[in-house]
């Protein structure tokens, strides 16, 4: 047996965790049952708290910590409103039309999957109503006494951090380059989460993130770079998804590697029966061998860069995606295209995130993938 | 240790060589010396004919055989030209539009290179023409005595095939889809080449070519899937760097490992200084880690997909993704861009090519690599 590297453990004893695995946050995925037994089984769970709103988050977050056992790491993630807000009224006229198209194939295609089109824009929040949600959420946290806090798309401002700070959270940022990871650290990030290409869902690059492409780098090399950028512990996630990748993280610098994807297929999970016969077709017994869906990273799906199957809806979309503007704000339509087409079954009109390992998915309840995870990344001989 | 799988050492011994893993053909970067030192180490050494002129062709092959030892297995890779020419009439008004823009933008970044722009368009040949290089690379081969050949964007008339196969050769196709390779086995090929996503250089996808994303499968997936619908040995293409990742790829049904970038960074490849240093670029002593720069598959840098380190060039093409042709006829602009790039050591405008797992380069002579990469895969305990 190989016991992780030294950095790692130490991290994990600094977190109060056994091992140095992450349960990535995954809205709408990740469940209360996912988290805890995930936490219970010794590694860091984190929930989603995308937009709910603070009552909702609360009562997740209770549900879950009325199953975690004495010791358990839990924590929740965030959505930073000023990293994907941007005021319609700031794009440019392309953009704007860039996004008129968008809406009317979504609505096409709702048109196709439901007979009804209608009210499928459903109205956006303003930057404000954003943050108030934001704060909101700030609150659930402070009154579930969540001590462990992670942010996508860029970082709160300092008064939020800082309600959080007083009440002793550790608090994690989300970078996708060497630049996020600087600029996070300098706002106090007690680690950063080195988000590589392979991450399936939302891409966290939130400094020039219409050029989200140039935010496409690798786990190994991400992590590589951060590591010697700055001087907190960096978080590897990406592709992650049997013990020889976590090997591989930890090795090149990470002290602990966050999955997501590998959870998916956990019974525990979220996962509708789609998303999830997708995710196993390759190895299962409902595997399809002739119909091999890659992974790709869009705008066509939600409005801001994500990697998922690449389904029918983003080759149809494709042509867009140098002209739509980087944002949630302008494409609430296409979240009602995803219950449309989740209720349908039609995978060719759905978003089905996935990281771009998601091949070697492997369904096993959560406990026993976390020990297969750590008996493989402990007896690996693997050097390459 | 482990020996690799018997199916693998079986196709090793079947074509000639100690060992079940291929120097990928890297046309302009792979040379005689470096296709002679694979040989030699045991692996199966490929040279790309690319769009060399038959007596281009025969001297090459000369110098390498001339510094091949007894039993050492050379093959040379030939692009078939019904698979990459596309008739410029028969291209929609919006292509041909945004051919001229790339052309545009092409000479106007050259112009800021060199000064000059003017013939930067070079003339692009017919289909006519197109096949006459490819039977006098026929030709070639026959001249020559190569016994094996691999096709790259399709599989060749009955006529040529039917040449080599007189002669004795072994033909292999490389697939990027499951029905590639199928279609591929129909039309006798002896074993396929699955390409995966993470693969350098330019993507085969030679059915529906214009929607190559569809095509964009990783590796192991694409193995799974590829070996399990045809009955001939799959060779496995895209991010294997290491020996970790070749016993990862035989383990999912491949034959052998077929490696390109891996190799670009031995001192016998003739990978230019401005490209070695950028592969090396995590690793090595020029490491630059506040400058990490992704792969990506673009059609922006010679008019078919390919992927490469995201340059600037990249990212400035990327508006025209959606509307281009997939094609090389219209692109010849794009090449002498290049050739100027290279010149004034300028990255930003050049393309690079580098398979996904580029920043596990290690700078070693090829037989060192070779000796290498299978003492990790027949260590390795990874069961990842």
């Amino acid at each position: 047996m190989r016991p992780f590297p030294s950095h790692a453990t130490a991290f994990a004893a600094r977190i109060g965790a056994k091992h140095p695995i992450v349960l990535a946050p995954m809205l709408a995925h990740t469940t209360p049952r996912l988290c805890a037994a995930a936490a219970n089984a010794g590694v860091v769970a984190f929930e989603g708290a995308g937009q709910l709103g603070k009552d909702v988050l609360v009562s997740r977050i209770r549900e879950t910590q009325a199953m975690l056992n004495a010791g358990a790491v839990f924590g929740v993630n965030l959505f930073v409103p000023s990293g994907f807000y941007t005021d319609p009224s700031s794009w440019t006229e392309p953009q704007a039309a860039a996004v008129e198209v968008a809406r009317e194939r979504y609505e096409g295609y709702l048109r196709e999957l439901s007979g009804e089109a209608a009210g499928t824009a459903a109205p956006s929040l303003s930057r404000e109503e954003h943050q108030a949600v934001f704060s909101g959420q700030v609150d659930a946290l402070l009154e579930t006494g969540v001590k462990l806090v992670s942010f996508h798309f860029g970082w709160p401002d300092a008064a939020e951090a800082g309600r959080l700070r007083e009440a002793g959270a550790t608090l994690q940022g989300c970078a996708t380059t060497v630049e996020e990871a600087r600029w996070l650290v300098d706002q106090g990030a007690d680690a950063i989460i080195a988000q590589g290409a392979e991450a399936g869902g939302h891409r966290g690059t939130f400094i020039d993130a219409q050029d989200y492409r140039r935010a496409l780098v690798e786990v190994v090399p991400l992590v590589r770079g951060i590591a010697d950028a700055v001087d907190v512990p960096v978080i590897a996630a990406g592709g992650i998804m049997r013990g020889g990748d976590i090997r591989a993280v930890l090795e090149a610098g990470a002290s602990a590697a966050q999955l997501g994807t590998a959870f998916l297929s956990c019974p525990e999970c979220g996962t509708s029966a789609m998303h999830r016969e997708a995710l196993l077709g390759y190895g299962g017994e409902g595997r399809d061998a002739s119909d091999p869906l890659p992974t790709v990273v869009t705008l066509g799906y939600t409005g801001k860069p994500a990697r998922g199957l690449q389904t029918d809806r983003a080759l149809r979309m494709a042509d867009l995606e140098g002209a739509l503007p980087n944002c949630f704000n302008g494409m609430l339509a296409g979240r009602t295209l995803q219950a449309a087409a989740l209720k349908q079954g039609r995978k060719d009109a759905a978003y089905l995130w996935a990281g771009s390992g998601y091949a070697r998915s492997r369904a096993m309840p959560a406990a026993a993938l976390v020990e297969t995870l750590v008996a493989e990344a402990q007896s690996s001989q693997y050097e390459g």
